[in-house]
Order: structure tokens, then sequence, then C-alpha cells
């Protein structure tokens, strides 16, 4: 029986700058009682990833402020809609407001996406693993709209130890015959399926995943598997 | 302790026109010994449910018969590219060859979309009531590749018994600030987690979704809920 278990580990509380993410997250398996093992997977959100990493920076609360902020952040803006800006961040995520967090500019600070989420996974994962002796994946995830789809879900923009993608191509379904299906962008469906036990209000950006297939394990990076370039992309 | 538990449901076999898809569902659950409760969530591939409503058509094996079919289940083709084409179906759905497998056209088939898979979805949860006298909500999924990422993921393109779209406008997060997150997609999100059970080549075309919020129960439908209108998008 193939079962997939998506557990919110509760108990975190506020993040603030340079408080260490590998500590808050073993303290908190602690106290739930959980101990990690070979091929679970953890999801943090990219707010206590950038939080942790220094990435708060001083904003007025004007829209002229919020959107220089936000083309700062961007290499290239794809669409405006008053202060709305969907752009293409330095990272080559298209999202809104190249996924910096406005909303708490009312206390004079946004919060920008860590610089290299990648980087940020793989430290986690190497720091979980230094301490507890286990290798886990770890995916952060952030949260993007999407054209033609009302609702935002949450996607990868870093992993560690996770291969992003799953290639069907060439595999053979029950009855033989060749899938067209070709790949899998699994690390997004991670972080979407832990959304939904993240996604309430409550302070808690850490989620266990247990039961993914082991071949979903490995070397992988959202920058160099997820992200399309734009010459193969039908809609930049 | 919050905590969402996927589990694929094995052992359904070959599904063909006509077959019943309550059957097949209810009678693979008494193989692997699950009883329904309320609350749960039954997530149903869409190829299964166009096979059961018999929306399968004879087609050549040429480019030129598979680009008319496409074009004859859009209203717009959005773009080209080669035999390629991105479009809006006629429910509405932007995807690539409206959603049309045309994985099997050597045996001189392809499999079109259900034609209106929120019916699907209440169709197969009345008869689960009917049949078992519990009311769990379902989730029909296709799989959409996306722009600016690479990969697919399974998506939602009926529902019933669940809203799509959860609301979080209007409520503060832990410290009591606003949340800006307006609405989460949150069919999709079950959508992209169950493909994490029934992404690889078995023959498993049912996923048992337990532990959702109750919030996330209640009327619903892709049609009204998910699909952005045009004059919305900025993307078309």
């Amino acid at each position: 029986m193939s079962a997939v278990t998506l557990t919110a580990i509760e108990g975190v509380g506020e993040v603030r700058d340079g408080d260490e993410l590998a500590t808050l997250l073993l303290d908190a398996l602690d106290r739930q009682s959980l101990n990690l093992a070979r091929h679970d997977l953890i999801v943090v959100t990219s707010k206590v990833v950038s939080k942790s990493e220094g990435r708060v920076v001083a904003i007025e609360d004007t829209s002229e402020a919020k959107v220089a902020l936000v083309e700062r952040e961007s290499r290239r803006v794809l669409r405006r809609r008053g202060p709305l800006r969907i752009t293409e961040t330095t990272h080559g995520f298209v999202n809104a407001n190249a996924g910096v967090d406005l909303s708490n500019t009312d206390d004079g600070t946004a919060v920008l996406l860590p610089r290299d989420p990648d980087r940020s996974a793989r430290a986690l994962r190497g720091e979980i693993a230094r301490r507890r002796g286990v290798e886990v994946a770890v995916v952060v995830t952030d949260t993007f709209g999407r054209p033609w789809r009302q609702g935002v879900t949450d996607v990868a923009i870093g992993v560690a130890g996770l291969r992003p993608l799953l290639d069907l191509r060439g595999t053979r379904d029950a009855n033989g015959r060749m899938l067209d299906a070709t790949e899998v962008a699994i690390a997004d469906e991670i972080a979407a399926a832990a959304n939904l036990v993240l996604g309430k209000a409550a302070a808690t950006p850490f989620a266990l995943v247990r039961g993914l297939d082991e071949s979903y394990f490995g070397d992988g990076s959202v920058a160099a598997d997820l992200v399309r370039p734009v010459a193969e992309d039908l809609f930049r």
C-alpha cells in the first residue's frame, strides 16, 4: 500500500533574523516526539528561511516604495496592473511582486526571497545530517499565483536531496504502452501537498513528509531543473 | 497534530467504456479493507472518468488528425509549436492539446476530457453516498503543464463536496497581522498531492485523502471557482 503522510510541525513560533532553522526545527520535532529517518522530507516556507538569513529590509509604506523594491528584485517585468507587478525574479522565478512579502510594510519592513533557495535547502539538509546523522530531503516553498486559474498554490523554490522532476519518459503503463506524460514536477507537488497542512494561519513553517517513493530522492536543484529557460517558454 | 494522509487505492485494473466508477472504487476499497468516513476525499484521474463516460473516439495516427481533434475540443488556440497546441478547452481550461490523451493513437483511439468534470465528480460522490451512506468529497484530476516552470503537475478539473478555494482574506496570522495571501487553490493542491502516490506507472486511478481540515468541505465547482475569467487574466 503506497501512502504518503504530511504532518505539520507545530510550536515553532515567530522566527527572527539570525535564528537557526535547524535548531528551531529539531527542537520542535523533539517536542512532538518525531524522529527523522532516511527518505523523510522536510518542507520549510521561504518566509522563515528569509528571516533566518536576514533578508528583511526597511521599506516605506507607500506604493512607490513597494514597486521600486519589487522591480529591484526582478530582472524583467512581464505585466503591470496598478501597483501589481508580475516579474521574473533575479532567480528566474515568475511570480507576483517578485515574491517580496509586503504584508508587514506597516511595521516598516518587507521580506525578500532567499538569495539562493537551493543553497538554503542544502544548508538545512547539511545541518540536520551533522546533528542527527540522517540525510533527509528539504524543499523550500513559496506561494505563487498562476495564469488561467484562480487562487495561489505553494511551489518549490529550492530543494536538496530531491530530484525535482520525475522522468517518466520511456516507462510503460500497466498495459505496456509508453507513457506520454514526460516529466512530473514532484517538488512542486510536494510543496502544494505540504500547504494542505501549513496553509492555515497558525505559525507552522515546517512540515514533515513521509512515504515518498525512493526514486524521488537524489541530487537536483530548482534553479537547474524546474525553472524553464526563456527560450523554451511559449509565454515569455 | 495536523496530518494528511494520501493512499493509493490499488488493484483497480483497466477501466473500459461504461464501467461504473463507484463499483470499481468501492470494490478496490473493500479489498484493501478501507472504509470511507465523513471528511474523506477521493481523487480520481480524468482518464478513467472519461473512459467510464465513453469519451473515447476513433482517430487516425497522423499529426493532422490529432491537431484537428485538439482544435475541435478547444474554443481558442493560445500558442502553436509544431503539432503542439496550447488551447483553451471548451470548459475554459488552458492546457496542452486540450487535455486530449493521444498516447494510444496507435490503437486508433484518443481519450477526451470528461464533458463536465464537476458533474462527473458529483455523480461519483452521489453514488458513494447512495451505496455506503457516507458523504465524501471528490476531486477529478488531470495533468497540466505550466508556463515558466518545467514539468507537469496534476490539477483539479472537477470537484464535489469541496470548496476549491480556501479564502484567507481577512484572517490574521499568529502575530495578529492580516494575511495577504488571499485565496488558496486547495483543490489543485489536493490534486498535486495525490499524484505523489498515483504518479508512477501502476494502474491506480484512485487515491484516498484523509485528515483534511473540515473547513475545506462544502459546495463548490472548478468551473465556477477555479477557472479564471478571461477578463481578469493578465496572460490572455
